[in-house]
């Protein structure tokens, strides 16, 4: 019989192809044993009903639903994480390829001026937080012919990396690398794990570019550094606070590139969760473990 | 005994250096055997003494030092063809992405607005002209996940390309592809290349890139198409009047993005252009063939 999935509160046809081709069928929420949410807010989340086993989140965050994983305990949440990797690999490269070459002086430009840039050839690029996207990222650096310093919390090797080292010597890592890349979760550990000693330690060409959550860097710092060019730049596609207000000074910054956390915000976007979504009902339906299940105690 | 090399108009330290290293001493003009000249005008290069048998230019491009070098036979004259066929590479693939990405507009904005971009996985990139730069370009697009199809004059096959065509059949491939990647030499064959028929044919979410010369793109053609929103947008690294002059419509118009022939403009510029003067130099000195000679008749 077809597993009754909700998917909500809006239902892209991408999402409701691949419930069906994964044996599901769409329900109301009040019928739902499964549930596809597409809102990153946990609170519009409606109580579950009984018969919900599953709960399949958006985004590949984890830290604002934890409260709610906790209370259903029973119920398997699981993230998108790994699910927009290759995506917001190639933003993060979008990102630091701008900044290095002076993109964004260049399209606010309105008459032809000499820049000169920076190249990433030969050229230390440190990932920090060296996941799904880090490994995806240390991919598209390598033809560029730069080096990676990929940063993980174990220190594990990652394919590709010149170094992959553990967070605990991440402090080695800021005055040793051209520019920065930081991906990881938002933990207790991982808050503010750029702020201002580490902008200080940094080289004065250096561009700093998150792609993971916005409280990983310490934003007054960050603008700090910038005002006072101690840093080649920033591009941001995560901010704190995130929307980032009107009249942010980030947004009259010279040397900073936001972005509306466009990483995975494509136009293949529910085509690529569709990808999840359906090999996650598949395995709910033949009672296998799900991917990417949300680890409370891990917080992530 | 040591090759009396002039430098000029000016001496950057790392030419100096490699004329050194290679057994030359820096010479004045009207003593000089070789020449590296680094401006790119023709006009700003004094009559030759006569003792001169090779003349470094400064750029990969010769359609400009035809006519020079035709005044000069007898005198080699060497392009920097290949100097900076990673860096302009990596500049036509921050082109692509900003572009794709709508970096201009998330560049341009002072509020967080939800911005839809594309991504290059699954997508067909055609690289027109796919000499050094375009095979440089082809490895960094392949982890991308994009599929390449190189054009070449004869069609040769470009490693790494799903598909390589000859020019003959160029017209295949304004319709078939995602986004285009202009890196032709400039002749009278490649002489707009780009204008309003191509640009009819091309998919509404296309994408042009110039890292080539301006004259491959009609740029009236070009405008009217960014004006209709009947392709993506264009990113030029070269444009046609260049410089791009104050008030040209591309400057204003939201679909383009214009960099100041800033491909090869590197901190590191003159310290690649070094390597191959040191290298050829080497080869003067040992009687052997110079390294991208400019041909003449062939007009690259």
């Amino acid at each position: 019989m077809a597993t009754a999935v909700h998917i909500g509160p809006y239902q892209p046809p991408e999402l409701v192809a691949a419930v069906e081709a994964a044996g599901g069928r769409v329900s109301p929420f009040a019928a739902a044993e499964a549930v596809v949410w597409l809102d990153p807010v946990p609170e519009s989340l409606p109580e579950l009903p009984g018969a919900v086993r599953w709960v399949q989140l958006p985004g590949a965050g984890a830290e604002q639903w934890l409260e709610r994983a906790r209370r259903g305990r029973g119920v398997a949440f699981t993230t998108a994480r790994g699910v927009y990797a290759l995506p917001v690999a190639e933003h993060a490269l979008a990102l630091l390829l701008a900044g290095i070459r002076r993109l964004a002086v260049s399209i606010r430009a309105h008459e032809w001026r000499p820049v000169r840039g920076e190249t990433l050839e030969g050229s230390v690029v440190a990932i920090v937080g060296a996941g799904g996207i880090g490994a995806a990222l240390t991919e598209l650096l390598l033809p560029l012919r730069a080096e990676v310093i990929a940063v993980t919390r174990s220190g594990r090797e990652v394919p590709g990396a010149a170094r992959s080292l553990p967070s605990s010597r991440l402090g080695e890592v800021w005055p040793a690398a051209d520019h920065f890349v930081v991906a990881a979760p938002l933990t207790a550990e991982t808050r503010h794990l750029v702020g201002a000693p580490q902008l200080a330690a940094m080289k004065p060409h250096s561009w700093v570019v998150n792609v993971g959550r916005g409280g990983l860097i310490d934003t007054d710092a960050l603008v700090e550094a910038l005002r006072a060019e101690r840093i080649g730049g920033a591009a941001l596609d995560v901010t704190d606070p995130e929307p980032l207000p009107d009249g942010h000074p980030l947004w009259s910054e010279p040397r900073a590139i936001v972005t509306p956390h466009a990483g995975p915000a494509l136009r293949v976007h529910f085509l690529l969760l569709g990808r999840r979504v359906h090999d996650n009902l598949t395995r709910l339906r033949a009672g296998e473990p799900l991917i990417t299940p949300l680890d409370v105690d891990e917080g992530y």
